[in-house]
C-alpha cells in the first residue's frame, strides 16, 4: 500500500485542480438561507440516492466542488464576508506593514524565481484591515455583548444539517434509548440556534477562527457541543515541495473533508505562499508564527526577539491568518522537568522557545508579552491555539509532571486571553496509551474552563511507523468521545516523511472516521443518519447509493470493481465477498419481510407463519437470489 | 491509496512465496528451550539493533522466516507436535472417513484441473487419529487434571518474550505507576508460568487451539489474561481466487501478524484447499463448516441436515481444523428479533441457520444436536467458537434484543461444552458505535462466565466502505483493553469485494495496532518495551532501528526514501519532516544532556546552570546539529 499510482503523483497542477473540482457523485451544492441574516447561503452537500431519497452532508469543500462559481487561484475566492465586516463597522482599512526583504525566508529562492512568484501572486494582495482604534473585533466580543452575527447564524445552520434527519434521530433515540449517545458531559440541544452559538462563544466553550482579513472562509465552530472538527497541516519545508503544490494540497484536503488547515511552513517563500493559500482557502487557516520568525534570525533560536516575532505576528493578521499557535507555556521552570524523558520536546515550536530560555536564561518573550500579543489579535480577531510545547513524544512520556505543568499555565492564559475578549483554543498531545487518554481530558476541562481541546492524535503506541494515521485515530476518536472539539490529523508519514497529496488524503479518511465516530457515541443530533442511509442502501443492494455515501465514493466503487468489474454487479443481489449463495442480507429480507407481514407477535405466531413459509420454499423451489439483470 | 503497484499483483507463486520467506531486515530467529519440556523451540524474533542492543519480538510467521528451514509447500510442514501427541498415547491412527464426490463442492471445477490439483495435493496426505474409545484429548481436559502439556509451556514462553523487558518494564512502572496500564480487570501476572497457562485453560479463561490432527502448529493461547491476538480470514470463494493464492495468503499473513487464520472457503475444491492450507499453517486454522454443508447440498439452506453436518464436521476434524464456528445460538424464537432490524442477519452462517429453521419450523440441529458435536469435538480437541450469528450489521442494529439474546444462549452452550471438556470462545459483533462497546464486554463476561471473547472489529461507523479497516480497528483497540482476547480482522474491502494480499496486509497492520494497543493500556508485562525501544532510536536518529522496529519496516524505510531517499538521510541528526533546523529531538539533545549533567534539583539550579549554557552556545555560535556525514 506504500505502492503509489503514478498518475497521482505526475499530473500538472491544473490537471489536479480540475480534478480536485470534480463534484462529488450524485451530488450537488444546495445553499441554506439565513432567517436573522437572510442574505446567508449556507453549504451543503446533497447526495441524490437512486430510491428517489436525497441525503444532505455537512460540506468544507467551499465554491471548489460548485461547477457554477468560476475560480481562478491567481484572483482568490470571493470575500464571502466582507459585507458582513464592513456593516460591523468597526474596522478600518490602512496601508499595513510594508513588506520586508526577509518575508519570504533568509534562503529565499534565487531573485528571479522569488520575483516571478510574486508576481503570480500579485493579484492576492489585498489591502489589510483593522479595528478602529479601541475597537475590539473579535466573535467573543460581539457574542459577550449579545450580538448574534452572520457569522454565528452561519455556523448554526451549518452545525444542523438536515431538520428531517435531527426528527428521525430523535424517534429512533426515543424507541431505542440505547441509539441516544453518550455525550460524557458536552451538553448538544436537539437544534443549534444561533443563540446557542452566541453563548457558547461568550463562555469560551467555542470558537469560530474568523480573522477580519480572511473574508473568503465559510465559517465554523470548534467546539464541544458541536460536530467534531479535523484539521490537516499543510506547508513547504526546508527539504522539498513547491507553491502549486500547496495551494492543490489545501483544495484536496478540504474537498475531503478538512474543517481547518494549518499551513506550517519552515522554507522558501513562506510568505508568499502564505497568500497563495488564505485568498484561496475557504476554511480557517492556521500557523505558527515562531517558524517564520526563526527564518528571520537566519533560524539561530537564541536571536529571536519580542520585536522580530512582533513584526510576524502582525504580518500575519494582517494576511489574514485565523488563528496563531502561540507556545506561551514553555516555561523557564519547565524545562528540567523534561530531562529524564524518553523523547524529550518533540514540538518544534516547544524547542524553539526552550532553547531561548536557555540561551537567555530568561523566561520566554511569548509569556512575558502574552497581553501584548492579545492585543494584536483582538485588532483582527485572530484566535489563540495555545501550543502544548511540552506534549510527549513517546508514550512513555505521556502524562508527566512537564506536560500537565504547561497544561496548567496554558489555562492561566486561557483566562487572560478572555480578559481581552480574544478566542481561544488549547492544543494537546501527542502520544498517549488508550488508558492515559481520559486524564488528559479531564486535566483540561478542569484547568482550561472548558476553553475548546484541540488535539494532535493522540497516538496509542509507538511501533506503527508508516501506519501512524491508524494508531492515531484510534486515540483520536477515543478523545473526540471525552470532548475534544478539533483532531489534528496524522498522515502515513508521520515521523518518517512529508506527506504527498495520497498521504494527506489518507490521513483526513483516517481522522474524518474518527471524528464521525465521536459524533455518533456522543449522540450529536443527526450524525448517525448518514451511517443509516448507507447501511440500509447496504441492506436493499443499492450498490451505487452505498458508494455515494461513503466518505470516499471513488475508493469504494474501486474496490468493488476489482472483485466485480461488471455494471451487472451493481444491481447484483448479493455482495461480491460472500457470491450469491451466501448472501446473508438476502436471505434475512425474506425473514424480514415475511415476519413484517405477519406481524409476529410472538413464537406461536411465528411458528403458525414459518409452516406456511415452510411450504411457499418448497413450491418455490427454494430458490433465494435474485438473477442479475443487465443494467440498461 | 486504492492504487495498487503491479508488482505486487502479478508475480508468480514462487516469486510471491520467496518474498514471504525473506527475513525481516537486521532479524533473525531465535528458538527458546524448555524447561518442563526440554524439546521446546519456541520462537522469537530478535532485531540486532545499530547500538549493539537487541530486541526480541513476538513472532508468528513460523519456519517461513527461518532461512535455515527447507520448506516444500506441497510436502508441508514438520510435525512438530506429534511427538507430544504420541506420548500422551490417547490417541489412535484410524483410516478415516472415505474422500466423498461432494468433498470438494457440487461446482467443483472440471474433472481435469480438480485432478491435477489433488495429484499436486496428493503428498499433503495425512492419515488422521482420534481419541481412543472413551479418551478425550483437549487441552482443558489435560489442563483440568493437573496436566502441564507441552503445548502449555511453550504458550508460556511465547507470552513472555524476553524476561529482560519484563524487569525494565516493572522497575518503570514502579517509577511511573501510570505507565503499568490499567487491566479493567484483567489478571495478567508479571511472568506468565506454564502452571498459571494450565489453570487459565482448565477454568475456560483461555484456550489453546490445537487439533490432533494439526501437528504442524506452534501453539498459541487466546484469553484476556494473554497477549491480545488477531485472526486473518482467507478463502476461495464462488466469484473468485485459485488455491496457490490462498496458500501464499495464508503465508504473507502469518508473516505480517495473523496469530489465528479462518479459511472461508465457500467455493470450488474447498476440501483440497484446505488440505494445502493446513499442511502449510504454523497458524491455528479455523473454519465455519456450515459453509462447506451447504455446497454438499447444493446451496439449498433447507436441505440441510445433522448427517450432512455431521460428516462434514469430521472430515474437517480429520484434516486438522483446529476450531470450528458454528452457529448454534441462532434459535428459531430469535429469528423474528431481527424482523424490524435495519440490516436483518447479516452472519452467512446465522442467515443460512435462519433460513433452514424457517423451512422446518424447527429448532436448529446445531442447537439440538449440541452434545453430538461435542462428542466429536473432543475426539480430535477441536475448539469451539460459538458464532454470533445474529450480531449487528449496521450501527443502528447494535446492541439489540436478538444479538444479546443469542449472547446469552450462548453462554449456557459454554457451560454445557465445558461438560465435556471442550475448549470454546465466543464471537462477538460486529457494527458497535463507541458508546455502546463496554455493553458488549460486560454482557459477554456476565453470560459467557470469561469465556475467550472474538470479535469482529467492531466498526465504530458505517459510512466507510473502503476504509472500515480504520473504523473497526478504532473500535477493536477499545474492546481489546476492555477484555477482548482475539480481534478478527477488517480489510479495507470490507462490504465491497474480495481482499487480494494487499488488502490482507493493510488489515493485519490494522489489527497489530489494536491488539498492541490493548496489550499496552492494560499493562501487559513488556508490551510497551517494544514502544519504548522505537522511541528511543527515534530520538538518537538511529533511523535503521526505527524501521526495523516498526510493524512493518519495509513501508517505513519507503515512506523515508521517499522525502530523504539518501543513505546518507539515514544518519541524519534531524527528521525528515521538520530539516535540519526546526528538529525539535535535536535541540532538546542538548536541554537533556545539560540538564541531567547538571542534575538540577530547583530552578535556582536550573538558572545557574543556563547562564553557562548561554555562553557555551554563544562561543559554539548557536550552532545547534551535526553536518550529515555520508555513511561508509
Amino acid at each position: 500500500m506504500n505502492a503509489r499510482a503514478p498518475e497521482l503523483s505526475t499530473p500538472s497542477f491544473s490537471d489536479l485542480l480540475a480534478q480536485s473540482r470534480l463534484p462529488f457523485p450524485a451530488s450537488c451544492k444546495r445553499y441554506l438561507p439565513g432567517q436573522l441574516h437572510a442574505e446567508l447561503r449556507v453549504p451543503v452537500r446533497d447526495i441524490a440516492l437512486t430510491n428517489g431519497e436525497q441525503v444532505s452532508v455537512y460540506d468544507t469543500s467551499g465554491p471548489y466542488t460548485d461547477p457554477a462559481v468560476q475560480i481562478d487561484i491567481r484572483r482568490g475566492l470571493p470575500a464571502l464576508r466582507a459585507p458582513w465586516i464592513d456593516a460591523r463597522a468597526d474596522s478600518e482599512w490602512y496601508v499595513g506593514r510594508p513588506r520586508a526583504a526577509l518575508d519570504d525566508g533568509s534562503q529565499s529562492e534565487e531573485a528571479q524565481r522569488l520575483k516571478q512568484l510574486r508576481a503570480e501572486a500579485a493579484g492576492l494582495q489585498r489591502q489589510p484591515r483593522r479595528a478602529k482604534s479601541g475597537a475590539n473585533v473579535t466573535q467573543m466580543h460581539y457574542a459577550r455583548r449579545g450580538i448574534i452575527t452572520p457569522e454565528m447564524e452561519y455556523v448554526a445552520l451549518r452545525e444542523n444539517g438536515r431538520r428531517e434527519w435531527i426528527a428521525a434521530y430523535q424517534q429512533d433515540s426515543a424507541r431505542e434509548g440505547r441509539l441516544a449517545g453518550n455525550p460524557l458531559g458536552a451538553s448538544i440541544p436537539a437544534l443549534i440556534t444561533p443563540e446557542f452559538v452566541r453563548d457558547e462563544v461568550a463562555r469560551g466553550r467555542a470558537i469560530i477562527p474568523a480573522n477580519i482579513n480572511h473574508p473568503e472562509i465559510e465559517p465554523m465552530a470548534i467546539g464541544r457541543n458541536f460536530k467534531v472538527k479535523i484539521n490537516a497541516n499543510i506547508g513547504n519545508s526546508a527539504v522539498t515541495s513547491s507553491i502549486e503544490e500547496e495551494v492543490e494540497k489545501l483544495v484536496w484536503a478540504t474537498r475531503w473533508g478538512a474543517d481547518n488547515v494549518m499551513d506550517l511552513s519552515t522554507g522558501k517563500n513562506i510568505h508568499t505562499t502564505r497568500d497563495w493559500i488564505l485568498r484561496n482557502s475557504p476554511v480557517p487557516i492556521g500557523t505558527v508564527p515562531i517558524y517564520q520568525a526563526l527564518e528571520k534570525v537566519g533560524g539561530v533560536a537564541e536571536d529571536l526577539t519580542w520585536a522580530i516575532f512582533r513584526d510576524t505576528l502582525v504580518e500575519q493578521a494582517e494576511q489574514g491568518v485565523d488563528y496563531f499557535t502561540i507556545h506561551a507555556g514553555v516555561r523557564l521552570a519547565f524545562i528540567h522537568l523534561t530531562a529524564a524523558r524518553r523523547t524529550g520536546i518533540v514540538s518544534r515550536g516547544g524547542s524553539i522557545m526552550a532553547k531561548w530560555c536557555m540561551a537567555h536564561h530568561r523566561e520566554s518573550f511569548l509569556h512575558a508579552h502574552f497581553e501584548d500579543i492579545c492585543d494584536i489579535m483582538k485588532q483582527y480577531d485572530v484566535s489563540f491555539s495555545l501550543g502544548d510545547g511540552l506534549r510527549p513524544g513517546c508514550a512513555s512520556d505521556a502524562n508527566d509532571e512537564a506536560q500537565f505543568a504547561e497544561l496548567k499555565t496554558l489555562g492561566e492564559l486561557t483566562q487572560i486571553a478572555w480578559k481581552h475578549d480574544v478566542q481561544t483554543m488549547i492544543e494537546g498531545p501527542g502520544h498517549v496509551p488508550m488508558h492515559l487518554i481520559q486524564a488528559n481530558m479531564a486535566e483540561q476541562l478542569k484547568h482550561c474552563h472548558e476553553a475548546p481541546f484541540y488535539t494532535l492524535g493522540p497516538l496509542t503506541i509507538d511501533i506503527a511507523p508508516g501506519y501512524d494515521h491508524i494508531a492515531s485515530a484510534i486515540g483520536a476518536a477515543m478523545i473526540g468521545w471525552m470532548g475534544t472539539a478539533m483532531l489534528c490529523y496524522v498522515t502515513p508519514k508521520e515521523h518518517l516523511g512529508l506527506p504527498d497529496r495520497d498521504d494527506v488524503k489518507q490521513g483526513i479518511m483516517a481522522y474524518k472516521i474518527a471524528a464521525h465516530a465521536a459524533d455518533v457515541a456522543k449522540g450529536h443530533p443527526g450524525a448517525r443518519a448518514r451511517d443509516d442511509a448507507l447501511s440500509q442502501a447496504r441492506f436493499d443492494f443499492r450498490w451505487q447509493d452505498q458508494f455515494n455515501l461513503g466518505l470516499d465514493p471513488d475508493t469504494a466503487q474501486a474496490y468493488h470493481d476489482e472483485t466485480l468489474p461488471k455494471d451487472a454487479a451493481k444491481v447484483a443481489h448479493f455482495c461480491s465477498m460472500c457470491g450469491p449463495k451466501f448472501c446473508s442480507m438476502k436471505i434475512t429480507q425474506e425473514v424480514r419481510e415475511f415476519a413484517a407481514r405477519k406481524g409476529l407477535a410472538d413464537e406461536a405466531a411465528l411458528a403458525q407463519g414459518l409452516e406456511e413459509k415452510a411450504s411457499e420454499f418448497q413450491q418455490a423451489g427454494g430458490q433465494f437470489y435474485l438473477p442479475i439483470t443487465p443494467v440498461k
